[in-house]
């Protein structure tokens, strides 16, 4: 008899993204006449179409697809040599922080990563104890839901098990230091959800406390792109001994508006260890690279090429130009809605604008009241965790013309509310 | 303390085809005058251009991308509809085998689907009893050993815990059926590395187990491509009561030579159930949703195209003639072992030639030798399990030239061998 694996079905309601998909799709088919008016900020797709200089890359690796004299087979399981040293040197050792190629293990999306990373180390019965911050991005919970290392879900949405760092106005956003040891740690700065960025000084505290207690840090930059000011932390390998005690998830969804066309990177230094049981110190990069052997054979080709050609000059510019537009459109929305007199954060050093709903509402209602009035999709910030609540998340990704319009339709839902409360009284 | 997954440092030697590709390496670097002339039909890696449907909607496809009115981002976790509708349609309704669309999983290879389906299932501590074959896949092993699903290596390269199912001469390559009640089989027909195919009524005997069992077979049908004779099974499918106990792979590696593309496709009917300990009966089509929406954002839209490609009127006559080439070249390997008095088995419904070593050898010995010999990379029997001690697996994805290069060069060698036996006599 076959056997389930039984952590699944501890698993609440359905992933946020399909949910909200299912939402506007009933509102859609509710309110045809309204479809076509929905402007999506909910999901942090990008829109604008992807750099020449990918679209040149892919077209002329799928040339050489097509001769027999140029054609590629089976790449390496980590990606081939020529976006591995275009990666250490445009992210890493241009500026002065030493990565090798074989600490970058190319990937189809950061979203796979921060699930398959979980495959090298011990999962189950509380083997590893895991602090994620409240808000957070649902894939790392759900993640260590499916690998059992959680118990069952609470009434308000926790996992037993799991310890919440929760990131609030009082902190900034930025998780405290646990005063209980933990062994690993997820942080992803910019913030997805709350955009907020994490300064030098409590990045290295972070290290500090690692090392300290042999943790692992699971550092999430997918946004890393977003960084405006130069003094800000890009990698945690900035941080003097980071090495030793991190693992970084980059992602090119983002920078170069690969959404659809699936790529990112995972850098494991060779530095970094876990134990076993008996203390043992077990080099994790070996693992890794004999985990993508046995399970890949690496990304597709013309992607490969394609994420290589953002490092060329004409990429950087290309990509810098796609980031400096939705951070753009970050200004007008967080602008926007500090008119409103809402409590605005995030969105300058990211793309994602984190506001407090106005009149006390929960995140879900102002999501459904945002789709049904203003016909504007959002994300609830109670679908990023309990410390989420009474927040929603805008994304940036979109053409400056609807983003204004946005600004626009709140702006006249917000005030035709303040009229309506106001001819109440 | 960060703990590490302590099942993967039971794996033993590394990965078979870098530990070929380590000593064609050191071959090639100790006689660079021969590194030229090395012909490679090691790994199971295509040769010939992409078909030229699949070029033209790659083409197609990104320059979508380049434009924001046809931009595309993040796509379903489990594919487009468009593509399957047209595997649905191409490998299954039109054969009279019913399959929905939502039965189907895109991805980006099967090899990767091989060691991820093990995450909806019990892991560890013997929670379901494996059985594979001898000769196999080497992923179908390594992977369980890295869920957990085995004790340790043992001298002879098995591992405990696992149910090894001898494949030799005796049953021409088809696993028996086990006399022990099992819970997950892994079966791949046309075979891998044997070449061996299964008749419809020993396959109906493997399901008729599956079902009095409750167990699950993993059915890996990457080759189907190949199998010549129409009553031959080409999916496990066709098999009355398969939907209720089978999991299918497929892969585009070999019929549309996307090796370098990536792309594949699992099939997991809403029929098929696991069990939780307590006896629940639990619907693995919605788990395996839930893992692919959590752990993914799709295939490469690119991609995606090309695959729907393969199954358009030019795709299809395309990929056919890819196919009839490579097994053009399998019979002319058959013929030439044959010929020089070796026992061969496959290369008929599949891509592969399975060939006893001559004189006895062992089968890492024949492969040193056909390298320093004949400089022709073969794949060694052994590296697939204990019962390929003794055989050789020959690819026929190689040029119409260079396959009748090596059973030149194998002629050679084998009659100077025989010469200089003679003459020690």
């Amino acid at each position: 008899m076959a056997f389930v694996n039984e952590h699944y079905l501890k698993l609440s309601a359905g992933y946020l993204f399909p949910e909200i998909a299912r939402r506007v799709a009933a509102f859609a088919s509710a309110n045809p006449s309204l479809a076509a008016r929905i402007i999506r900020c909910g999901i942090g797709d990008v829109t604008e179409p992807l750099p020449q200089a990918a679209i040149a890359a892919m077209h002329a690796a799928v040339d050489e697809l097509a001769h027999r004299e140029t054609f590629k087979g089976y790449g390496p399981g980590t990606g081939y040599d020529f976006v591995r040293t275009a990666i250490a040197d445009g992210d890493f050792r241009s500026r002065g922080i030493a990565i090798a190629e074989d600490e970058i293990f190319l990937s189809d999306g950061s979203k796979g990563d921060c699930g398959a990373v979980l495959e090298i180390l011990a999962s189950g019965g509380g083997a590893n104890r895991i602090a994620i911050t409240d808000p957070v991005y649902p894939v790392y919970v759900d993640s260590n839901v499916m690998f059992g290392n959680t118990g069952g879900a609470r009434a308000d949405g926790r996992y037993d098990g799991l310890v919440y760092m929760p990131c609030t106005a009082a902190n900034n956003f930025v998780a405290d230091i646990p005063a209980e040891p933990v062994d690993i740690v997820y942080l992803c700065f910019p913030n997805n959800p709350t955009g907020a960025m994490i300064d030098r000084s409590r990045l290295e505290a972070w290290v500090a406390y690692a090392l300290k207690n042999k943790a692992i840090i699971l550092y999430d930059v997918a946004y890393d792109a977003y960084i405006r000011d130069p003094t800000l932390p890009r990698s945690i390998y900035e941080i003097p001994g980071a090495h030793e005690c991190a693992m970084e998830f980059h992602s090119f969804s983002k920078s170069g508006g690969f959404t659809g066309v699936r790529c990112g990177y995972t850098v494991l230094p060779k530095a970094l260890h876990a134990f076993t049981k008996s203390g043992q110190k077990v080099g994790l990069n070996a693992l890794w690279t004999r985990r993508w052997n046995t399970r890949s054979n690496g990304v597709s080709y013309p992607v490969q090429a394609a994420a290589a050609a953002l490092y060329s000059p004409q990429g950087k510019a290309q990509v810098k130009q796609l980031v400096d537009f939705y951070i753009g459109n970050a200004a007008i929305l967080r602008e926007g809605c500090s008119k409103l007199g809402l409590r605005v954060f995030g969105g300058e050093h990211a793309p994602y604008v984190w506001v407090e709903c106005p009149d006390k509402l929960k995140s879900w209602d102002f999501f459904d009241r945002m789709l049904s009035e203003a016909n504007v999709v959002i994300t609830p910030g109670a679908g990023f965790g309990a410390c989420g609540e009474g927040y929603f998340r805008i994304s940036s990704f979109n053409s400056r013309a609807n983003v204004k319009e946005v600004v626009r339709r709140m702006t006249t839902m917000c005030e035709s509310k303040k009229e309506e409360v106001g001819s109440r009284k």
